[in-house]
């Protein structure tokens, strides 16, 4: 049985533990507060399409894969969990509040038809027909129809229950790598050591620091630090039925509801380092561009807002796969992707532990293209047998 | 030694205890919360010239006759605390931030003027050199000088400690009005019956549940609930040198400044009932206005975001003295002006405990103008004679 730990306890950490964990591994997961960093601010939405940017084709190929994955991910979740993690089918409406908006968003719908993808456009009245709740002046949409969302934090509640069923043991408390011969093997917290034949950094914005903390940092930043501030509004339930991407006076901003009323809104983007500041702009920004589009957002409470780090790299795609360390493997860096991504990282990774192969789409995440070469399969392998 | 019990434990429950104490009274506070009610959520403006209305002459004088108290009312706070309650005197800046803005502000000088008070005011740069956080946008000012503000959280804080010291029992549960043929014999709660000669509701927003749960509502409410929300920023300190009440599109805004670099963002006025919750408007509103006036708000820290319970009387003015109910008195309704009419009730009070005369500025918010009458001088003498 292939001992594994994984430092970091976020939605990606919990779904390879897990996934791990049904494959037969013995995992453990070091986390100080598991599930309380950028998947505790995510909105839940799977949506590679409406977050595509031109030239990260990686990120939509590997995010439209793990978007196939969810349905069953959280239909085995769920019946470990025994509850639900609120998955919600009604696709994404982009929308466009005025006139500049609007030819952005026909620019949008030329690049996926471009790349093969089908969006519906609608003018005011059909976007409306679809969701009622958005204002008169909404001017244009866009529906994305195989898009969806999932209540992050239900994801993680129910991923430590299934990790905890699973038999995997999570540490609360801060983690640091071990070597032995320049070989990571464990894990050591303040209760001790946890010896592992593979250990793989799940450490979200703080992956840079678990490797330089033992020596690996390689000399270059892997991943920064993009904060987001998003805010929770609950009201009665049925405002919304779809995730609603607005363009509104040039600004983004998104709409998540939630079957119980609740609806997520963000999200700031801000390249301000480890900083997890609510600032007056931020929160007036989202609460400005909500209210806009969807007024009838005026009298929801303004029950939560939090601000979090997102873990990017330098071509914004996340960061898969074996180092030259033998023992140590990386699943970061997934920025904007995390729980979209989950399910995809989670096979990936279980399948390199696995020594099984895997495809194209993962390798192109490779630590190698950013200068941390994969050693040779051979030697990898190697490095777990020895074990 | 009389005892005397109040009920409410706010700024002005507690005023009231200390001075009371402080002047030979046995005195009991109970209050579940002390201090967590519309005395949490004040701005601390000491400012009835600010917020003047030209049928409130009661609250303006009331109002003004407590102003003058306060230095030496916070003086003696301080000494017995040993801290600072953030007393400024910085004066109160008014601002119209639109030609529409400024028509009001000037109508509101006459006002101030017609009623014999001094304002200067300024231009769009005078203003801005008085207060260079000002948006260059501001079209005109109007200084008040003789306003104040202290922190109302800290005054809460030292009035707790300072009637620790003053040997006051505050009882941290619910308490009842307790009766013996038709007169206050004290208030009960889960621990037992506290014995007073004089029972005071300062029960705020909840003063005319607590009489009515003792047969004593009069048949009319007394008080009604006026939610506010109100917002903290946080920054660097000295970003504003004024309280600013800033008109902006027709909007009312106040910014608070204290010394620590907190800016007191307020404040929503919403009759909406018994209802507390923050409201994406509410939110959005007070920090439209406020980025709009002072943009170097925009990368303060959103601290603290509350909403409580202004409570408020038919005309507005707090109410103030004996009941027909022997051993009754009331100190409650003083509406957005808690903080500010603290030391004058608690000298009203104190007075009308003692049986020393009070002026007309209290009678005048007596009970008996709202059909409570004032129990003849000899019957409530009386009253506290046989005790």
């Amino acid at each position: 049985m292939t001992r594994v730990a994984v430092v970091g306890g976020g939605v990606v950490g919990l779904s390879c533990a897990w996934w791990l964990a049904r494959s037969g591994c013995s995992v453990d997961v070091v986390d100080p507060a598991p599930g309380q960093g950028a998947s505790y601010a995510a909105a839940g939405m799977l949506a590679p399409l409406s977050e595509v940017v031109p030239t990260e084709d990686h990120v939509l190929r590997f995010g439209l894969h793990s978007l196939q994955l969810w349905p069953a991910f959280a239909e085995a979740l769920e019946t470990d969990w025994g509850s639900g993690i609120g998955l919600r089918r009604g696709g994404t409406l982009l929308v466009a509040h005025d006139v500049g908006d609007a030819e952005e968003l026909q620019r949008f719908a030329t690049l996926l038809a471009r790349e093969g993808f089908e969006a519906t456009c609608l003018g005011s009245r059909a976007v409306r027909d679809l969701e009622p709740a958005l204002s008169p002046r909404v001017v244009s949409g866009l529906h994305l129809r195989g898009e969806h969302s999932v209540d992050n934090r239900a994801v993680v509640r129910a991923l430590l229950s299934a990790c905890a069923r699973a038999g995997v043991r999570v540490h609360r408390h801060a983690g640091s790598l071990v070597l032995d011969c320049d070989r990571v093997v464990g894990v050591r917290t303040e209760n001790g050591l946890t010896h592992a034949e593979v250990v793989v950094v799940a450490a979200g914005h703080r992956s840079d620091e678990v490797l330089a903390a033992a020596g690996l940092d390689g000399g270059r930043r892997l991943v920064r630090s993009v904060k987001g501030q998003i805010l929770r509004l609950d009201g009665t339930p049925g405002l919304l039925r779809h995730t609603v991407r607005a363009r509104v006076a040039g600004e983004q901003v998104y709409l998540v509801p939630r079957d119980s009323g609740e609806v997520v809104v963000g999200a700031t983007s801000e390249d301000v380092g480890d900083d997890t500041r609510l600032t007056a702009e931020g929160i007036h920004r989202l609460l400005q561009a909500a209210l806009t589009v969807v007024p009838g957002l005026a009298d929801h409470e303004l029950s939560d807002a939090v601000a979090r780090l997102r873990p990017a790299t330098p071509d914004n795609a996340p960061v898969i796969g074996p180092t030259t360390t033998p023992g140590l493997l990386l699943a970061t860096g997934h920025f904007r992707g995390g729980v979209l991504m989950a399910p995809a990282t989670a096979h990936a990774v279980t399948a390199l532990v696995q020594g099984a192969p895997t495809s194209p789409l993962v390798e192109a995440l490779a630590p190698a293209r950013f200068g941390r070469p994969t050693p040779a399969a051979g030697r990898y392998a190697t490095a777990l047998d020895q074990s």
